[in-house]
């Protein structure tokens, strides 16, 4: 059997996915619109191999056990049965996504997963057979098939909830600056949050009228590269879908004291002349949604503010590239 | 001329007042409700007084200056316009609400002066009457003419934006907990919050949709003396209420680390039968609605959560009491 080996990126979510209208096949109540990151990758290695009597995944070089490997398995499952086979798998994935900067690894793991897995079990998928594929594993890796600006298609069902390219090659001037934040609030992860705020916030469908009716005017600004306004319903987005979770009972929200300090700034900054926007998803950090230009002095009213701050910076970034490897 | 001196009590609100229909008359979006406070109250003396060229306002027995002033005088302006005099006032308000406390000493302040400024002035108006009144320097002073638990109507004018009693005296197991968050984050008043909220926020009608709706159930909680349901529609509104600030551009929040700290502690506290809910106004601090009897093992609990808590415990209190004083 033929190895293959899978480069995905992950992405930010501009306009966010925060809720499953089908649980099992991970079909979302809106669709999101992203950014796929050049810097941030995962990088899969699959190989199908008749001597294994279960999968064998290794992450970082280190062999994947508990809920981790079961995903992983599930997932593998859902190959094999689109290729008609039952051999087991050797998995090697590694994540180049630091994990303190709280961005989505599971995008670019399942993406990747998704590429290398399908092409080492003999499958030759579209790209949009490859999002669907991805979306399985978790939804927003449905979106990192794609380089640059991307909508992931609420869709109905498995064959119309899918990602697509909105603009590939983003050839101006926008970065994504992640501020990161020390204070860990109570963890809630994004699974059991979009859940909890689906089922019991009052406030829960209006954000879904809010952002269908965003996502609408976010395509319209990609298009015109309207770095404003890309901005300002990026922020606008998020800070909706918190109060959905400010709004569940019990409450709950990721957001700490700093991550409000970066927020504020941003709207200070703003004020200023500079343009910057602020995003969260689930967690404490905030990607701050900036002109290149404008780094140097973003960074240093971030220190004003947050004296110890550590910041990583992202610039847009290209879809999935599969590599045929050694066979075994 | 004859000198009164009026005790009024403040309340909070366990559904909340959060923006004007009428800036000017000061009629609200939502019909509020709130519970008057026995502990915390304003003591105000007011005399006509021939011999003054200009009202002496005198808080804590310190003269009142600036815009605190303005707001004394504009509000006696209205109580002269009523009773067709132009005399200048002596006004001496000694405020009993801790500051730290995070409680509105506006609402018991000028429901004082409301009551000690029209018998000063020669009216006797109806306790309807001077909740108009009392409406017109503090929209939350409205309903702290009455004792308990109070309704201040919406309406559309000013004679219909009133207050009026829902259960007088309130004899059964409640009381309110302020928990002292000493954490200050960028100060932004009521008046200002509420008004950009308003004019900004897309979740500001939805928070007024929902309102409306707990007012009708927040009132049959109130007579059923359903202390759960009480509690849970509080608390509900309030993180609603916060919500919309949080949807505002630029976004904003009064609440902090320690506030969600002591908000999530009464969500496990619940879980282990406990009946405590949080609401929070314009500001960090917590105000636990809960039953006396519970008072210690909260206390126990908010101690193992933020070990220098400070704690302020207040019951249900009666409405405005005016008396006759020396004549001058």
């Amino acid at each position: 059997m033929q190895a293959y080996t899978a480069r995905a990126h992950t992405n930010i979510a501009l306009l966010k996915y925060w809720g499953k209208a089908n649980e099992q096949l991970i079909i979302p109540t809106t669709s999101s619109i992203s950014l796929t990151l050049d810097e941030f990758y995962t990088d899969t290695t699959v190989v199908f191999d008749q001597h294994l009597n279960e999968d064998a995944v290794f992450l970082n070089d280190a062999p994947l056990t508990g809920k981790g490997y079961k995903k992983i398995t599930d997932f593998l499952d859902i190959v094999r049965q689109l290729a008609g086979i039952s051999t087991k798998a050797h998995v090697q994935s590694t994540n180049h996504v630091p994990t303190a900067a709280g961005l989505a690894s599971s995008a670019s793991a399942f993406s990747a997963l998704a590429g290398a897995a399908s092409k080492a079990a003999g499958l030759d998928l579209s790209l949009a057979d490859l999002s669907r594929l991805a979306r399985r594993g978790s939804g927003s890796a449905s979106r990192s098939i794609y380089g640059g600006f991307v909508e992931w298609e609420r869709g109905t069902d498995d064959t119309t909830s899918v990602a697509h390219p909105l603009q590939e090659v983003v050839d101006w001037d926008i970065q994504l600056l992640t501020v990161i934040i020390n204070d860990q609030p109570k963890k809630v992860d994004s699974r059991g949050g979009m859940q909890h705020a689906l089922q019991t916030s009052p406030f829960y469908q209006n954000w879904v009228d809010a952002t269908n009716a965003a996502t609408v005017d976010m395509k319209t600004a990609i298009e015109n590269h309207d770095f404003q306004k890309i901005g300002s319903l990026a922020e606008q987005n998020a800070l909706q879908m918190h109060a959905t979770n400010m709004t569940a009972t019990p409450p709950f929200t990721y957001l700490t004291d700093n991550s409000w300090a970066v927020i504020q700034l941003a709207a200070q900054l703003r004020s200023k002349g500079i343009e910057v926007y602020a995003t969260m998803d689930a967690g404490p950090n905030v990607k701050l949604i900036s002109h290149i230009s404008d780094y140097h002095e973003i960074v240093l009213a971030l220190q004003s503010v947050l004296p110890d701050v550590e910041t990583v910076a992202a610039t847009p970034g290209p879809g999935l590239v599969v590599v045929a490897g050694d066979e075994i």
